[in-house]
């Protein structure tokens, strides 16, 4: 459980925040709670080594090389090459946490998977791909179950204080952080609106990906309801992952200087100014929440970078 | 409340660690429970602007500015001039903040706090130097209470939990964070060892000034217990303020890797190393507590400092 409190208000609309990124464990994030459930898939499965995969500035290479390392597990980070000068603070932690990491072009991700589980089990190992097959799918339902039980905590926070959120906003790449929440709103029958920022996905591609995720987690639990609406915007993605802009940087630096809050340009900070329109664009003039995913090493990124450019 | 919890055993010892850097604003750590004590006092003595003072790597500064510019009172930071390279995280964070940077040489800085404190009063301000009078001294009972409470806090978590920390160990610069938790101690009179790892002073000046504090806010308080023992270690101070080693660098790169935290080599990673060998010399094998008090951007300037060496 987060710490959960009132931010600020924007045109009559009462945001609060819910602090996920500052969960106790290698600069905290959604994807402490994510890798979590997937590491506790892999022992049921009798797994004895994880690969995981995401770009050089993933959060979720950082928690999963950490959690590996807390816990004595062999680790492989599959990385995606890129062309980005320097070297991002999550590339770093990486290397540093003793994980092995194997760089792949984006065209060859599926047979950097393939050729790492076959080195491991040659090694006598049984390996684990967060992810699923080496196409990258198969494990959504395992994931999504982080955020169902961050859902069950907003509901707790919302009992307890006599408040009701009309909205949640987040910042969604691949969805399953999403997908979890709606699939707890779903399962209490709430009807309340989930909507995920695109940090690089279209709309199109999110809300499919997101909504296959759904109905087979929803399926899994035998739920016969109808579905929850996908809310999957991409207006706010910019030049696309990873790129800022001017508005972007001024609202980091504000909410940073005038709030005491983090957010960083590829993630949250693209969430929070997507909430930021979506309440005036909406009118919306009820208390939502924002759940602030982590991503802290890109706030210090865009930090040197902008020193350094 | 901040979260505590059962970090690692060391040599015997249980160690737990309390996370003041995850108190949710800027960053966390100490800085905020005292720069909060202060504004409070200001508000009480009808100030209406506020300086601080500090390095350029200070946490305090950072913090004072941001939780001015929150709060819309005009904030000068007096910040003592060195001649490293590069711009530490915390400077650029005041600059960003919208505070007004007023660089001192060492010799230089009494006259830097009166000089401001004149040219705010010509404005037709009342100025508050949150140290005091123009040499640094005089509100060291203001900023202790902060840490006073937060010992009530450990108090409290001892026993929900059905333990007793015979130590607590902390990072010490001026002191004012370990004199707020022996004055909580001798107040209680539970006699336990509270020891701060200095990160820059002699021990002879450290135990001064923490004693001098101690002093006068116990006998504020009407007092006429015992004085609990002031340990205040500068072994593990390396080269001074700021300066680096390589035990240190492999020991912060260890905890984040292996245990997800975060610890700088300029105040939390001295403290920490300084912890373990205390616990070796002495044959700690009790439970004890780790002050984690904050420093994050110190984190992210060690990781680039290595980064561009």
């Amino acid at each position: 459980m987060t710490d959960t409190y009132r931010l600020m208000s924007h045109k009559g609309a009462d945001i609060y925040i819910k602090r996920d990124d500052l969960i106790p464990f290698s600069f905290g994030g959604n994807k402490v709670r994510i890798v979590e459930r997937a590491m506790r898939d892999m022992a049921e499965k009798g797994c004895d080594a994880v690969i995981g995969y995401g770009s050089r500035t993933s959060n979720l290479n950082r928690v999963l090389a950490h959690m590996a390392a807390h816990r004595g597990i062999p680790c492989t980070i599959i990385m995606k090459e890129d062309k980005a000068p320097g070297m991002p603070m999550n590339e770093r932690f990486v290397r540093e946490s003793g994980a092995s990491v194997v760089m792949c072009r984006p065209d060859s991700i599926r047979t950097g998977v393939e050729q790492e589980m076959s080195r491991l089990r040659e090694l006598g190992r049984r390996p684990y791909y967060i992810y699923g097959s080496s196409l990258g799918t198969g494990n959504e339902t395992v994931l999504m179950d982080a955020y169902r039980d961050a859902y069950e905590e907003i509901c707790a926070y919302e009992e307890r204080e006599g408040i009701h959120f009309t909205h949640i906003f987040l910042a969604s790449g691949t969805g399953m952080t999403q997908a979890g929440l709606l699939a707890g709103s779903a399962l209490k029958g709430d009807g309340r609106q989930i909507t995920g920022i695109s940090v690089a996905r279209t709309r199109e591609r999110g809300t499919e990906v997101i909504g296959s995720a759904l109905r087979a987690y929803l399926s899994e639990r035998g739920f016969d309801g109808s579905l929850p609406e996908i809310i999957f915007r991409d207006e706010y993605v910019g030049e696309g992952y990873g790129a800022g802009n001017r508005e972007l940087s001024e609202l980091c630096r504000h909410m940073l200087s005038a709030y005491g809050l983090p957010l960083d340009p590829i993630y949250t900070g693209k969430a929070f100014l997507g909430m930021l329109k979506e309440i005036e664009r909406k009118g919306i003039d009820t208390p939502v929440l924002f759940l602030h995913t982590g991503g802290l090493p890109g706030v210090f990124d865009a930090a040197y970078g902008d020193m350094l450019s």
